[in-house]
């Protein structure tokens, strides 16, 4: 995914958030700016505020027999961050063409610099099994965002 | 604790055991040296390898309704640890006064040098709540090796 | 160090800061409750936090030829955080006696309740050598709160 | 990145090695499994591992004003890991048609079954700014292999 990929797709994303978060001392490298491995870590933060964001009740989920396990991931690094800086991680949901559910994030500086972009895919599990299309029981359980253009 | 404690302490143990691991580069800050509270990580790995090594099946115990939380942990630096260094952390069975387990560990590199030394305490939970004597029933889910001296 | 030595060391305590942070997914282990080794990394957010406060600039102490590296950690757990767990951590900086910096930390949820506590212990190093009294150098580049009561 | 692109990619690569590591107690999530971004750590290990094998001394090649800055990641993952799983990282050098070093990686279990795949992207900068054209200057530093066919 290069730039303009990433751009067109986010263009298409009705639901968004922000979370900002400093970047730790433990976050750093000997090189003096974060590790790449760590910018999943700020994926993962801008998640789960986006998750309690549309009141999606993961303990429900996970009693209801659902998962939505990462298959794939992908970071795309252009700019370093570094100890102290304030991050802005912005997360989109993807509008879904199959069972599926597909975040893009944006990282920036406070200056609106492009530091890195990426995504985290999920299917959509229920009771360990792939679902093959959308249906009415994950419907009940999952939020209407998600199903948005369906 | 101080060194001398550590090592009159040590002393006592009958059962330990030592692995290797190469420090990570992400293990490392921007000073050069392993940060500080990434050496938890180096004791839960020869935690992890010392119940192997005791056969203390996690999930059989988990099942029959122990848990082992840590309530307190230390460490102390003495020298730094740099990226591809090769450490061996060595752990240490303290023969318990109480039902608690306590586990000291040394981290040296391979010219025997000691960088750091610590310790982690957890409490036997049976259904949640801390065990005040160890019983009969907790003597058949943990290792012989726990009780040694009682 | 028990909870009554923590309260005692904290009272003396004239300086102190409190953050914010929600726990992430990848913070909590498979018994669900946050790893007892990344209540460190929160030890380190505060820290981070407070050293901004004073204005302690690292990048210039670090030019100056000091270093404040840990030489002991310590951490008491008394009840578990779990996952999107709003978590309030508490640092204090404790008078010093010798050229040491001591911070003490709590971890509180919004409720108040004490989660853990716990202390970080750093020595003052010039050119790499540990300094054996504060001397005037020194207070040029550290922070007037660091000296206090001195 | 899909199975065949990869198996393809990998088909054509003269250099890998594999390392094993245990999973650790604190890799894993709250669903029992390795957290999707711990990967990337694995992938580390094992590039330190080959660079080591390569003889690509870090600092030397840091003082040379050198730096190889990931600038993609990406994992696939197709079956979870879990606690004290024995892994099996492997890195293969993909031989280069510019100046970047691209590695990719497969992890499996001991039973040969993959759990995941993936790549990390690395530009060659000389004093921060990107090389165009792999030059002799370049050639000295680093090990012969990374220009494999070139």
């Amino acid at each position: 995914m290069n730039i303009r990929q990433f751009k067109q797709r986010v263009k298409k994303c009705r639901h968004s958030l922000a979370v900002r978060q400093t970047v730790a001392f433990n976050d750093v490298d000997m090189m003096g700016v974060v590790w790449f491995g760590n910018y999943y870590r700020y994926f993962e933060l801008a998640r789960a505020a986006f998750c309690q964001k549309l009141q999606l009740d993961f303990e429900h989920v996970q009693k209801a027999g659902y998962e939505l396990p990462v298959v794939r991931s992908e970071c795309n690094y252009r700019n370093p961050a570094r100890y102290n800086d304030v991050i802005e991680i912005e997360i989109y949901l993807v509008p879904p063409d199959r069972p599926m559910v597909i975040f893009m994030y944006a990282v920036r500086d406070l200056g609106e610099r492009l530091l890195a972009f990426g995504t985290t895919e999920h299917v959509v599990c229920l009771n360990r099994e792939p679902l093959i299309s959308w249906d009415n029981a994950v419907r009940q359980w999952l939020p209407e965002e998600l199903f948005d253009g369906i």
